[in-house]
């Protein structure tokens, strides 16, 4: 990273925001005016002034890191977007579009031609191409992939290869390898010969001829021991090595739980081929926590807040039309009961309480569980006390919540009957969320299934319709 | 870190935490046998045997990552966990405690007498102490302040003294100075005298006399040039130095988007007074995902799962208790309507259609705009361009779903215009839940308020006693 890029803190880059929007509506202005006004007579001086803005802009834009000219980009309506686009240097482009999110690279790479997508390509190394690839047309990657040599070619591929969500998906090319029968002093003179080290080397990798993985040299162990003591002597022997086919979010935890900056990554036969970096490991973290929150409320992903309206509706029919499909069982689950409900109009306006209070302690049940499976806190062997114990927290709910709301029914509608209905659907509802916040979870973890997804309109669509089901089934019971 | 120490990778982990149960079942099975057979012969025995479960169990404990070592304290029950700390070496009990979950720290804590937690606090740094200390009784803290040096008695009550959630409060003072007029050979020399370095020293921070921080030099600068060189003209002076009043979650966003392992913290007067590294991020980043994940949910922090029943009650009650309040308010709108119902009790099945809809719309809506506000993306003046696009797409869905439930009401219950008053009222109610999960969110921001907080709660309840309103309120204007 060369030294006259500027690093900003957050006020700084909102600063930088603000600039780059007065700078662009400047611009505006004047095109604004040079249309309006219509006279050729100060179309040059127009011109020039427009092109001062953008001069200056283009300028700024310069000293930017990639990630803040990312973050801009982001923050622009798409005009805005791509004006500021075609004004940072063609051999930055492929280091931002890495940066951008999902969306905002779409409409980015839309707005380029093939010939400019080459160019970008070009300028990353071959596990950042295998990150854009997807979004890339066909035959820029096949242009690209001419372009490359041996080496990378293999590496691109075999980046290409893992699955999203593996180890092999996160991990670079980029190591320093030594040899463990030569002395510090040596290692000290070889790493001179580079002009840089590749970012986030914290240790060296100890390989022999075969490129099998020895052990590990910190760069700490390096910098404070005796110059004459040969690497085999000093390096480190236990050490985490993944497996490019192992779980991303087990690489994660790893880092987590060991304070890692890298991690070598080996093959079966231990040959070391590549490494994964913590800064590969936070971006992993931050897009898994988002697509979790995105995916509880019902979005298929992450929206370029400035995209047209119907990329925003088909982002978010998939789940709102499962939410139909719900919504309308609970409503079948009522219209069986309306001889009730006609007879006894005070159902119709307490039934919503039973399901939403069901609704949100299950939620709260299967949130937990859901953490503590992910943490893997919970086998599925724990059920039974899990069970009990959600099962006795329902039932105090039940009674205190439940009851509460009894004597308040009984109070507003002056039935004793009422009150003890509305107590004990109260308390069964929750009793089932309770058992399928603990249920649903585990029993989907035991079949090999993502614990979390859906979990939380699974549950809700079943204590909505078990709740009508239960309040409106003890009513006719024991009312009518 | 020992070399003796082994890091595990998921499958080792949970390995261990298999051994530790089997280890933990075998010696209550054998004390068991000695209750039950009471026979004192074989006491002696038992008694060997049993001494031989444990003994193994402690030998396995002491070659664990003090982090491995957290991890099965946190998945074992009380009883089972109080056995495993109490074979843990008492010198490793300080990182242990900083390991675990809050829950589960609290539960050590309480079954460890002053004494111990003394030693155990003693064997941490400054900044470790501070995160501890909040759960340590008062004369515990006395005890180890008395302990420490001047310098470090300084360093804990500034460590103690930043409010939660600041840079302050993630900061830690292990970094290593050098001056800007000297030779690389040199600090090549000084880091020599080093046992070792501080973990995550990825840069040396170059100060003048008075701790005035001047710039940076990183290791891997250090590593490739000529030791001749001098300090000055080698070190960045465009580097991230953040402030000990930060937002901890601003310098998070710092470390992700330039991709950084450690930052210096310097005082107003640019003094350099301590460094923030990026596990201690990387904790912070999963801590405030999590937090978030809770909240949303309605649970107050994070449980430990195999804590008492009441404590998993106090821990949901808080939310409960405002659903309760908006479920309420809701079913009483319901109750003023109760005329309406009677006369079409078709109203009571449908209704639930339309509040349900609504409110999974509006949280799609929520997420996507704290999420933005978050990123920084979305600033408070972007309401309009954000609102206009909203109900935009609100209007879609509410014609195209809203349109399919009036067809399904008109063919259900014969009336054309029941179907019509669904399909307006979800139209409209899908309006407002857009209109407030855009506003709700921008507003409380403008207002210095936290976006995210109880956002779900708050749009759940309005889109449930809106939906309610509007749905009953055109069915009693037009079908009465």
């Amino acid at each position: 990273m060369s030294e006259e890029i500027h690093h900003a803190d957050g006020d700084e880059l909102q600063q930088h925001l603000d600039q780059v929007q007065t700078l662009l509506a400047r611009q505006k202005l004047v095109e604004g005016l040079v249309h309006r006004q219509d006279m050729p007579r100060h179309e040059l001086v127009e011109g020039l002034v427009h092109k001062q803005h953008l001069n200056e802009l283009r300028t700024r834009l310069d000293h930017m890191h990639p990630a803040d000219i990312a973050y801009i980009l982001e923050a622009l309506p798409l005009d805005e977007r791509l004006i500021v686009w075609d004004l940072v240097k063609a051999e930055r482009d492929g280091d931002i579009l890495l940066e951008v999110s999902d969306a905002v690279r779409e409409s980015l790479i839309a707005n380029m031609d093939s010939h400019e997508l080459v160019a970008a390509a070009e300028s990353l190394d071959a596990d950042e191409l295998a990150d854009l690839a997807p979004d890339l047309p066909h035959e820029v990657i096949e242009g690209v992939f001419q372009s490359l040599s041996v080496e990378e070619r293999e590496q691109l591929r075999a980046a290409m290869s893992y699955p999203e969500e593996s180890v092999g998906s996160i991990m670079d090319f980029d190591m320093v390898t030594v040899r463990e029968d030569v002395t510090l002093e040596v290692v000290l003179r070889y790493l001179r010969l580079f002009d840089e080290l590749p970012d986030h080397t914290d240790q060296l990798f100890v390989v022999d001829r075969d490129e099998h993985l020895k052990g590990v040299l910190p760069l700490n162990r390096l910098l404070v021991s005796d110059p004459d003591t040969e690497v085999g002597t000093l390096m480190l022997t236990d050490f985490i090595d993944l497996q490019p086919g192992d779980e991303a979010e087990e690489a994660a935890q790893a880092f987590e739980r060991y304070d890692l900056v890298s991690a070598p990554v080996v093959d079966s036969q231990h040959r070391l081929i590549g490494r994964v970096t913590v800064n590969t490991v936070v971006d992993f973290i931050r897009e898994e926590s988002e697509a979790e929150q995105l995916a509880q409320a019902g979005l298929k992903e992450e929206e370029d807040i400035f995209a047209p309206v119907w990329d925003s509706v088909k982002n978010r029919w998939a789940w709102l039309a499962v939410n139909l499909v719900t919504a309308f069982v609970a409503s079948r689950v009522i219209g069986a009961f309306e001889g009730s409900i006609e007879k006894l109009v005070a159902l119709a306006a307490l039934m919503p309480i039973v399901a939403g209070i069901g609704g949100n302690s299950g939620n709260q049940t299967i949130t937990m569980i859901v953490r503590a499976i992910a943490m893997g806190q919970v086998k599925p062997d724990a059920i039974r006390r899990l069970l009990r114990k959600e099962i006795n927290v329902a039932l105090i709910n039940g009674i205190v919540w439940g009851g509460l709301l009894g004597v308040a029914a009984w109070w507003m509608y002056g039935s004793a009957s009422l009150g003890l209905v509305m107590t004990s659907a109260m308390t069964l509802n929750l009793l089932l969320a309770a058992v399928a916040g603990v249920s649903i979870p585990l029993l989907r973890e035991r079949l090999g299934a993502d614990p979390a997804v859906g979990g939380s309109v699974l549950i809700t669509a079943l204590t909505d319709s078990g709740g009508f089901f239960i309040f409106l089934g003890l009513a006719t019971l024991f009312l009518m």
